[in-house]
């Protein structure tokens, strides 16, 4: 349960695909040296911008292994277990444990109708099941319930969880959990933030890192950015943020006339890593439908005017 | 995609678990007599009452099997190959074929954010994927989108859907999908309800059957219900569907302030199988909690009030 | 508290209005008495569809002293007195009063978040602060709460309410009250469906009445149809009410990239009924968004095939 | 619609009342000046926190003749102006006229669904119809819509709005609304944030002032904490922010099994204002519960823990 997790810049790194919707080992190779260049603290794979929820078991294990023969111990690989609930996501642990990964990061069960004991109790068999670190995900916009500071400290104060990454948008619970966090002794418990927009914000409240799907497009960025917040030169963290801000318009592209705010998102991040050279292909996953061919001119607009291209 | 799935009452069949949390073939195989014994018109496996969320792929498959294999062509067996997106659903696909099922039955994408022109094309690759028939599962509880009449529709008259399994409780919508239906003489696309408690009615409007939970419990009040329907005896069926009504409450045992909807409901359908005699044990599967020695005394009154018991 | 409301036919009212956005009292005359000219059994102003929520005090006011002067005791009058808190509705209820009205129609607080325990609270204050019946109007989509049975039928018991209106579209949880409110001899409490579209299947579980929007363009309809579900002719209602799912799309009208649905839907209402020649103007209150000259003419091919054009 | 507004500390002010649920005009008078004698920068009436909800409109409009009154020019007196849709939000607007505000401040229309351009003509017409600045309050939990940054930067780019009031809790989309109205020099367009916790996040963003609740107890900490970030003394705002989160604790006494969150948190900042000696009762209004004795103890201690009494 001892942890080599202790903060900073953890991009969830997106999942190459073929254009016959096989995992493109060779551009996640590429993309993977792309972000340890870039100096980050650790790679997330398997979380929703990696496309998780429309990969197989199959594709799930050979991203998991393909990051760790990659990575090879640079920086901590945490794996998303991502499944409706414990028994499912068991066997996901299984895959991560033997993938050789350093820890796994479950949601609370969906698509179920769980109570907040129930919740507590999914989070405690999980970490009986397994040796390594467990991190719990709030993500309330896809699993539709939220984790309370009141239950995830009491797993952190029972040795349950790890950590969080909070991909809830909500700063003021976020705040309330880092103050009661503080005022409890239970700095062990390490919190990471899933947005790309508060960085500069939430590390000053105390958060210890940040879990940024746009550091898949921009990890240069995201490090400098935690680099300032860790050196107190808050007004470097400011400007280096606000430019993010810009970049990160880049998610919106897509009509939502026409397709869902995942296509969207995830087919810029693509794009981006494209545009740069990074990847082979901006192809997603289906049902996800592509962006257009002017959908990725913006694309290619914001990575210019953020000096990317 | 021709279909031998017309009507009536088709169950969502409980999974049986053992104390260690396998599933107890030998119980599942005497609840599936049970049902049979009751002339009920195909099964349901792997449905949410099947626990289908709380299972892992290897228990999915073994409960296929051991459906086929037990009812044995004597009614069709619908398979759920419930899962978040495209791929994952096709890999359920494939065992289903597998384990020799008449017809799939898929919900919309879960926990993506998933755009309703996405929601169509996940459908059509699905039907692409296969030559069974394959069904709609509308269930916005537990995937937070529902299925519009005009989406339905279309994919019926394109052959990409032979029917769905509306378990959305709203009746309006219902309504106004089977007047539509009439009037594009699209009837070959067959429409349940997935609700226990308004059978005689939407019957009445022109469903074409029914998948209750409360079916596994009480099949023959199903059987008789759906029967007095078919022969247009009304007065009959309200009085049969009032009875379940009744029955029903059993769903409600478990306190809301310890466990949650999920554990109270399947937990008082394997509960009310149990003390019927059908199946030997009433565990569900984690995270789930269960019910109290005096909420189980609740289900058992209800049984009695009933006359099951 | 005895109340004169048993049941049938009670149209919510539309509230005409000039182009400069006053009630149109002659408007309102002449739709009050095509009302009653089909035979219905009571009408309620200032609901919903009376547009309540886009009126002033004043012309509330004006709205309910017309209704009843025009209606002149030949009906009861039911009064919308929806508002945010008890405060609030209070002064509704005392305007409601000397207005002559015959019933008030409260919802749950909105805007503010309620515990289901001062949901009953407010009901109860509400009921002494009046000697006119009380009625409950569960409308989850405008106020975000649900009317629990446990919580009516305890009102009821109480002699706190003397009916509901339930626009809640639930009829899982409409046949549950209704059952239980027989176990319980509860019969005295009227249980009215604000749905359009199940009303023969509605009244066949036992509700008493509707309270129909599409009522105002074809009352008509909606007593032959109350009349041959009290006759025991539910085929004819049957016919009767698929003729009415039919009209009912005319509410859909509204392109949804454009405008709300309550603009589509009120909109339609008003097109409808100025289309048919009983009121003057359709316009509706801001900030809605009149429907385009092809809406309109969508509007009237819908009144041309149910033959009321 | 050239405003005085310009940031600083706007506490949305509490109603006091008497046992007799009567405005207590004397309480009310000692609170304000409780507020100025802190140095705050202006007072907004009838918000959420103001019990606006509660409150008849003989009380509202009593409430803002009594504070302008009070306040007599010393600081900018906001009035809310909240009610369902355009028509009545302007009767409101008269009131505060009449009454001498300031700035008046307007929800998105509630209890209707309203389309996006609908919520824009709201406030068009709204700006239409009055020659005092307008504030635009984002408040989600309330009226079940978010207002977007392209919606409000348009209407200030327009000149309909002087500023917004974002009680949404999203400091994602915060976060992007400021960098975008820099982007496009509309900072004439002020964005105060309603969060108690983020304060000094919200201002190191580019906020320009706060609306906070718990305000109406600790404004002397309020407006340190302002001053604080105004001089860019970061560490002094961070510890007088994470003693405010600490604080904040209090709004969470009433037991969520028995009374609502408003009754907790209203509850809550009147108990505090009784025991610190401000307001002569504590009482809310109805259909609002009481805290119980323990419950008011338990806000006691938190003010002696922030060392307010």
């Amino acid at each position: 349960m001892e942890s080599r997790i202790r903060g900073g810049v953890v991009p969830p790194v997106c999942t190459p695909l073929t254009p016959d919707l096989e995992v493109d080992t060779g551009s996640l190779e590429r993309l993977l040296e792309h972000l340890l260049a870039s100096g980050v603290d650790g790679v997330f794979a398997l979380g929703s911008t990696g496309e998780m929820a429309y990969l197989t078991d199959a594709q799930r294990e050979q991203v998991l292994r393909t990051t760790t023969a990659v990575v090879s111990g640079r920086v901590p690989v945490l794996a998303g277990v991502i499944d409706t609930t414990t028994p499912r996501v068991r066997e996901h642990v299984r895959v991560a444990e033997r993938a050789g990964c350093d820890a796994v990061v479950a949601t609370a069960p969906f698509y179920t109708r769980t109570h907040p004991a129930e919740i507590a109790h999914h989070f405690r068999l999980l970490a009986e099941s397994t040796e390594l670190p467990l991190f719990a995900y709030d993500i309330p916009v896809s699993v539709h319930s939220k984790l309370s500071a009141a239950t995830l400290l009491e797993l952190a104060a029972d040795g349950v969880l790890a950590g969080v990454k909070d991909s809830s948008g909500d700063d003021a619970a976020l705040r309330g959990l880092l103050v009661e966090r503080a005022d409890r002794g239970l700095e062990s418990f390490r919190v990471f933030t899933g947005s790309e927009l508060t960085v500069d914000t939430n590390l000053r409240m105390g958060a210890d890192g940040v879990v940024p799907g746009l550091g898949n497009v921009d990890p240069d960025g995201y490090v400098r950015l935690a680099r300032a917040c860790a050196a107190g030169d808050w007004d470097a963290a400011l400007a280096e943020q606000e430019r993010l801000v810009q970049l990160f318009a880049l998610t919106s592209v897509g009509d939502p006339a026409r397709i869902g705010a995942s296509s969207s998102a995830l087919g810029a991040f693509k794009a981006g890593l494209h545009l740069r050279g990074v990847i082979d292909h901006a192809v997603t996953a289906p049902p996800q439908l592509p962006l257009t061919v002017d959908e990725v001119d913006g694309v290619r607009q914001r990575l210019v005017a953020a000096g990317l291209l």
